[in-house]
């Protein structure tokens, strides 16, 4: 039982180890970078009309084989991995392989846009094949858990605003705070500060003496917890290294402790010695 | 007399444990955020017009029943704390009264927005009943005592550029300048840098010739403080916890004074047995 | 001779130590501080055409009597530094001696606007006479200097690129790049990032198709520098911190080292014993 | 043989020798900063249009006399330069090389707005002539290395963001997004956060209702990175100096083995003493 299960397993690992080599081959990603700038230029060139209409089967003939291309990449990447459901363990693989599995569902559609889209999104993959891309936007991604709460706490802000800016300023601004989408819309404008005066307030602010209040009162709160959120990132990283350093403070303490002992001893010695 | 007092003391425990024990409980808050959850919905779907006017009365039910859902779970959390007075020693306790009792204040009352902006503010209470959360703003509103004096900096410059401009531009531009609440306002415009050049410079530097210099004064002047404003709370946090890493160093210097103290003592030891 | 000196040096000491004395009391300082505050008050409410109109005499007469209780501080606080001429060591001396000086010179004058602006300067002295806002201004000011290289290299740039923009834009846009000093002051504006695509380049590019390589690039080199200035801030005073602290550890290495020349001693002297 | 070339080395060695001293004496530096002050004094006076057509020929022959001035100073700098081509190996010696270079090769060309940048260009010779100003830009451009990835993961989204707004608003905003080229362009000026509601969302989301989606994440992503990119420099910076502090704190951890080590040397001899 345990030999037929060890000669199972050894086949697949035949064709597996084979697989491995070659994924592992420095020119493997190399070549699959090539392939993805290519699928960037040819997305690129799409964007102009008379060239798209005129080669337009080209273009066609150009993504089928760029999709199939990915296709054998991610199979045999899949296959490299000992067993193969441990491709599924990394989030850049579910990425690599959804974006390419996309575009084989959509293949028939008629939704030409989506499937446009999909093929732009391909050159995303750019990151998942790069190590070092791979690792900056890993590091990016996990300062966001740190932000989480005061993420919620801007959501509350921004509810609250919208609702009363919604509730106050409907009627006499309805393209900025017409209903409660709208406003959610104008206060992101107004946080990132862009025509909040010029644009928003100051025609509200010619009808309703007193809205600047609810205006500045934003801006306040809202830059603060953003600036905040600049802050939190920042101490955060610079505590992070300092904690490096305390762990060889701590190091460093425990060998002065243990000199103590020894020094304590010595002189219990001593004292014996003494008596003796 | 003690026993008497102990007496009075002990029937309001009984109580006031019963209370403590559920408000303590998980489920307690779970419900109250659940509750917050739905006043925010409510008043979310409160400001689109047609729905609103269609069930306004069930809205109405709607929050007379939220109202006094919080009006029970604040008077539960009054009778848990022992003494009952303790609980306005927070000042979020205050918070979540105020909010509440304004709701019964204003209830019969006709200023219907100000009940409605209420209504709104409840969704605040998700602060104070989320630890995370009451534990993050508290953090970011002890920050604000630290900026006391470059806010009052702050304040004379934009006094001293308020009336300035009033006396300089009331007459170019009215709707900027025309008094001093609208210079401030136009100030704090300008500080944002939004539209401080195509819009409220630019029209006015067409007549006065020499009016640029103002503008680009207090632009330097009010984010120079801005950016310092920032710069000093990265540096005293970053401050703070180097303060921490001085205070372990200081524990081992004094463990290696200790050290040198020992040595000494040894070495006279040493001294003595040799003449010995 | 030295007696007599001694004598004449007695004389204006005696007047000196008196004015010392009111001069260093809280409530000379209070007191001023409310003149200021009341002067502020003066100086906004004059603002507004129809008060002062009305009350044009008593605006005078308030304003004349605020001047010479300045004058009064001022002449006291000079008596009481000892000698005379040392109160002029302080820059902030001079600044409260200049500002009050002006209000003199320029009494009679017809220059009104002149004069109004040298009645609401006199509210910058609240920064002279707070002693926290006093040290605050002190810091701000001290960074300036540190910035010395970063702002002659922000010259150059802004200076090379006002030259090319006036020579490339003048006949474009005549009112953003008509000469120097206009172009100079667009790029203010463009550093700010004020309306620089909307307002400045998107006209411009319409007729010159290469301009944007002249916004994009000055953008580039211009808020790269501005960042560098923060960040060069930020880390100096980070680095300062670090350096007290760096001073700790170095008392400390020295101490270590103290340790292994005793310790070295102890062993040699052990030898010594071992031998005997 | 070694002498006939020693000879070689020698002749030229007494001019070069000679060169030297001049160059490296303080004059000469203040005699070039003085020129390149003229030269920018003479570029800025040249945007006049009044002031050029009047003396056109007087700008001609001062525009000469810069050049050679310039050329002799870095024929000299080149001939102090031991071996000559050494004076090749400083990028700033290649910078100010060019510049010169390129005023003679085109000084017959009808270019005359490429002429008039060059000449403008020379002011940036300051940086290379002044010890502090190279310092300080050397030091910014190192920074840049350390961006690289981040600045290929921004071209990637900008691409990504650009191929897809061109495809989906190319006949919405023409002039915002009518090709690849103006896409890259307004997403800059939407990163930028410049006029990007007001005057890039507003007018597409009139017409596109989800158009909101596609401008509120590119300004989550962009700012997101962007903000990474000024806190990466800025905790950089703080490590850096961290480091060299760890590498002090390196030096006191081996002290403090060394004393354990001694110690450890002291308890056997000690024993053995017990023994013997």
């Amino acid at each position: 039982m345990a030999s037929q299960q060890a000669k199972e397993k050894k086949q697949p690992n035949r064709i597996s180890e084979y697989c491995a080599k070659i994924v592992d081959h420095k020119a493997f990603t190399t070549t699959i970078i090539t392939f993805i700038i290519i699928n960037a230029i040819v997305v690129g060139i799409e964007t102009y009309p008379n060239v798209y209409q005129t080669y337009t089967s080209w273009f066609y003939y150009a993504d089928i084989t760029l999709l199939w291309i990915f296709t054998i990449e991610i199979a045999m990447r899949m296959i490299a991995a000992r067993p193969t459901h441990s491709f599924f363990k990394s989030s850049w693989n579910w990425f690599d392989f959804l974006i390419v599995a996309a575009g084989h569902i959509f293949v028939g559609a008629h939704f030409i846009t989506v499937l446009r889209i999909l093929r732009v999104l391909r050159v995303l993959r750019a990151i998942s094949v790069i190590p070092s891309l791979r690792k900056l936007v890993d590091a990016l991604l996990l300062t966001i858990p740190a932000l989480g709460n005061i993420m919620i706490l801007m959501s509350i802000i921004f509810y609250i605003f919208a609702v009363t800016g919604t509730m106050l300023f409907a009627d006499v601004a309805p393209e900025y705070f017409g209903n409660l989408q709208l406003s959610l819309l104008t206060l992101f404008q107004v946080v990132t500060l862009e025509s909040w005066a010029s644009g928003v307030m100051r025609p509200i602010f010619a009808e309703v003496a007193w809205s600047w209040i609810y205006f500045v009162l934003f801006i306040l709160v809202g830059t603060f917890i953003v600036f905040n959120l600049f802050i939190g990132v920042i101490v955060s990283n610079v505590e992070k290294t300092n904690r490096d350093e305390n762990d060889d403070e701590a190091d460093m303490k425990n060998e002065v402790r243990e000199l103590r002992k020894e020094i304590a001893e010595l002189k219990n010695m001593m004292i014996k010695m003494n008596k003796s």
